[in-house]
């Protein structure tokens, strides 16, 4: 059935965000030695149905061999492939402060295709540095760097009070996908893509439930 | 009516989603110099529904003036304090590689109250050194600082394939919420408090929307 799915259509957000899981628990099968792996057997491990597994699955290139289930490096191989973090994608660093230096230092960005060529910042002591072999630009340089090499993601980490400025001016530049650390909810035109990722306000879950246990022992 | 409510309880997770855009607008509102904002005036600025801020904001220790709204930095205090920002959180962090390494370097995190004291690796060659001022040790010494420090949070950023049975020994040793950054879906006691934060499948997102538009061009 997956050979009719087109790779490039929308697939839903919660298939998306499923995926990883059982890439992630492929790799965990590999590492152990296992060669076969069956969507029973993931479903049962990562506590999801069987039913939504295989049909997670019928969305990727693979199919299973009855009684043997799927390949386990082969699906692997697959999910990776449609994930998309196979391809390499360049994107631009906006904001080389504290979290910004440190996503320019984890190069385990590139192993899941996400491939950062630029950081730019407003400091101008900053510019012509290097962190991690990634040259740091000044923000005035951008427009042209993005029409060079025509990127089109955009990591947006600068203090939050230039959060909505700094997501206006990548734009403008030809930025068509914006990767949001802030917590700031910005306003973007239609036809541009925001992924906000709020690692803080993952924070404040947790320490809420932190206190909430503490309190109930 | 938020003196009633007790901040130990559990809050509901989407409300503790969205405090924190309101605490980023407020301090966004501050650095324009603004000194009072009305509940009208976020909900239309972060495309929220007017009565769900003021719901939400019932939660907060704070009260709004009639005509007035909240005086901004009050409510960037308040909403800080409550979502636990305030205050100092120790935290171990286990497996100091790429994305560990610049977590690490975040200093970032201590700002909205996460204090990392100490990391630890299974790598011998890392015990010892320190990356922005806090030890690494290896991962043999845990259970003896984890008593001695009465360390309750675990950031987990090893490779995948060891993430289950890092998380039992972090649990082994006292650990009490676990801040999952791996992809991989850690089975735990109930007690246990998980926060996943997958960036990696933020990326998958990102990679489908961005290709999917290029296909609709």
């Amino acid at each position: 059935m997956s050979e009719f799915i087109d790779q490039n259509f929308k697939v839903p957000e919660p298939v998306l965000r499923r995926l990883p899981w059982y890439l992630a628990y492929a790799k965990q099968t590999a590492a152990c030695g296992e060669t076969s792996l069956s969507s029973t057997q993931i479903a049962k491990d990562l506590n999801i149905d069987a039913s939504q597994v295989a049909k997670d699955l019928s969305y990727v290139n693979i199919s299973g061999k009855t009684r043997v289930g799927y390949d386990v490096s082969m699906l692997a191989k697959e999910l990776e492939k449609f994930l998309g973090f196979a391809n390499r994608h360049n994107a631009f660093l906006f904001g080389v402060g504290n979290l910004g230096g440190a996503l320019i230092q984890d190069s385990g960005l590139a192993q899941y295709g996400l491939n950062i060529i630029a950081g730019f910042d407003v400091k101008y002591e900053m510019a012509g540095m290097r962190i991690n072999q990634i040259p740091i630009h000044h923000m005035d340089r951008f427009p042209e760097l993005c029409r060079q090499t025509k990127t089109e993601i955009g990591i947006l980490t600068v203090p939050v009070e230039f959060a909505q400025r700094v997501a206006e001016q990548m734009i403008a530049g030809g930025i068509k996908a914006i990767w949001n650390f802030t917590p700031y909810r910005i306003r973007v035109p239609e036809d541009i893509i925001v992924q906000n990722t709020s690692i803080y306000s993952h924070l404040a879950l947790m320490f809420n439930r932190l206190s909430a246990m503490d309190k109930n022992k």
